[in-house]
């Protein structure tokens, strides 16, 4: 069989996918990417806020060092991106607001804010009026909010179409098909099927494929992720002119016991998100969604009823039992996974990226992702690597 | 000037314009139609209602007639296109319920029952039992409710294409661009100039450009029209098969005050609408438009959560200062008027196309016609005819 070979092969093309291909093409590696439309699934819904400090939850402190380091690594990665390709990455560093509509609502924001500083993070807690002062456009009743200057949000569809150019000029191919299989001999990963048929052989294995990577055949049951995906729709409306910038930062709000986030592109778009539903791959746009996102968005920012409606959307977060990523050794030889990012993908590219290539390179998982491998859910996958 | 001519030109074809070529051209009359893009604006976003009884407003007895006689016609029209191209017309034949979501709402729908009652009409008024026997789904608490036996509906989709086809089949000419002006020679217009430059003489040219009618050039100030565009946004969801059909008539709502309908298609298809803004020639899908449709929707026909949202879109209703149309002389000898149908188009589509033919062919309005001259607003043309 005259099967076509490439040192590497990345499953998926999204953020994940693209940035890990361009680290290692960047070190000589001669590396392919599958995937039917790049950078055009979760990467491309998301609303791209890079929130390691309003993202966490009470207890999951390994997941904060990973958000932290991976948001400091960001800068970093989008000047290396816009140095290469000439055109911008879409980081926006303008710190967000958490916004609380009413008392109860600030009561939760409040023990959120408590358990961030007892975590060493920066947040400044602040009255209704000094919230509305540094956004002026919010409902006049709000109760309360917390600043938040390290978490910044980044154009994920302006991230992913440059990271898609940086990879392509760093001799990254892109195969727009499938892949519908791992290969295996005995208990190592040699290659992958395309949907088309036909083989790609490999020494190495990325499989990134977000919420589809449960779904690849051709792994052991044993060895197989519980990525799940979890839908969210999300809507981007347009600012007129004259109401520029209808706000300055993201802002998170909890309105009424409702979570909603409304994050400015410096273009005039206002990204609104997002609803959580178990509905498996179903992407439709429920009305029922759109309606949550509306009712909470002009709860907390009534000119929301002014700004256009340009796109409704619904996308898949690739989600796991404890919410954190899978990084690392799959428990097949030549088969590593950067999948299961949940709500961080945008966040977590760069570490992400980082940590696989110097995998690759090295053998050895970095410390950092240790706690992400997939040995933690049930089944154990010894690490063989 | 070697312009080209043609015995008749339409202005505009949305379905009045199309319906009327087609009549003409079915006498043997060469007709040409000019519109840049044919059945996309006005006609294509409309809900399609045909609601002489539930649209009938206090006062508005004349406009009354008109739409009783256009919704007795319709039957006959649908049949004389369906038998013509073989396709369908979309008229759906299935009756329309009045719904009152609380007490407030079933005092309004009740005095307006009443007046409809005085007027002949055929009402049925039903309790909020018997009202959720014929839609099951509808909201447990509704109050009350009209039954209306001879409000139907039209897909307008489906109508104005079988309209482009029937026109085409007929031999209308149409061309594809704007009409930028109407050429005169004295109080006589002899023709029109496309975007292009190009001219086209005509002995008759009938202007049903909708909303856009008032724009036209060449009409002398003291003979324009009051036509302005009256913005509505509309929403398609589709039901999944699942919960087919989700309601079985037409459901003309009102919802704590505020007005909204639902009007089901066969293929699971529920348009719900419509929004009423003064803003000019903006077609830009609003957020907070969307949220009122959802919002009241959703209070009548809980349902509505589960459905998927398909489209967000705004039209131009052509309005008039008086809600009626704008039909036949305009006190230029060879110009005649069929526009202004504000929200009764699809209803009016069949009437209108057989006074504007009558009066080309005869000279002379039908006589049921006579109250919707353009000579009723302020300075008066005198009728030529």
């Amino acid at each position: 069989m005259a099967d076509e070979t490439s040192d590497v092969v990345v499953v998926g093309a999204g953020l994940i996918g693209l940035a890990t291909a361009w680290r290692l093409a960047a070190d000589g590696i001669q590396v392919t990417v599958c995937d039917p439309t790049p950078g055009s699934q979760t990467s491309s819904v998301a609303a791209g806020m890079l929130a390691p400090v309003t993202e966490v939850e009470f207890g999951e402190d390994e997941l904060l060092a990973l958000n932290l380091a991976s948001v400091a690594a960001w800068p970093a990665f989008a000047e290396e991106l816009e140095a290469l390709t000439g055109q911008s990455a879409g980081l926006n560093r303008t710190g967000t607001l958490s916004v609380a509509y009413d008392i109860d609502d600030a009561a939760a924001i409040r023990r959120l804010a408590d358990y961030q500083r007892r975590l060493g993070l920066e947040v400044e807690e602040l009255t209704g009026r000094q919230t509305r002062k540094r956004e002026p456009l919010l409902a006049a009743g709000v109760a309360a909010g917390v600043w938040v200057p390290g978490d910044h949000s980044v154009d994920n569809r302006q991230a992913v179409a440059t990271l898609l150019k940086a990879a392509e000029l760093t001799g990254v191919r892109i195969i727009r098909q499938r892949v519908t299989r791992i290969l295996t001999t005995g208990t190592t990963a040699v290659g992958v099927e395309l949907e088309d048929g036909t083989s790609l052989r490999a020494g190495q294995i990325i499989a990134a494929a977000g919420p589809w990577s449960a779904q690849l055949a051709g792994i052991p049951d044993e060895l197989k992720v519980p990525v799940r995906p979890l839908k969210g729709e999300i809507l981007r409306l347009r600012v007129p002119e004259a109401y520029r910038p209808a706000l300055n930062h993201t802002v998170r709000a909890t309105a009424r016991g409702f979570a909603v986030y409304l994050v400015p592109r410096p273009g005039g778009e206002l990204v609104v998100g997002a609803t959580t539903s178990e509905l498996g791959y179903d992407t439709r746009v429920l009305a029922g969604g759109v309606f949550a996102l509306l009712r909470d968005a002009r709860t907390v920012l009534p000119i929301t009823d002014e700004l256009e409606l340009v796109e409704t959307v619904a996308g898949l977060r690739p989600a796991t039992p404890d919410n954190a990523p899978i990084l690392g050794p799959s428990g097949l030889d030549g088969l590593l996974w950067a999948t299961g990012h949940y709500r961080n993908g945008v966040l977590l590219t760069p570490i992400t990226a980082d940590v696989i290539a110097e995998t690759v390179r090295t053998g050895v998982l970095p410390k950092l992702a240790e706690p992400f491998l997939a040995a933690r859910f049930g089944a154990m996958p010894k690490v063989t690597r």
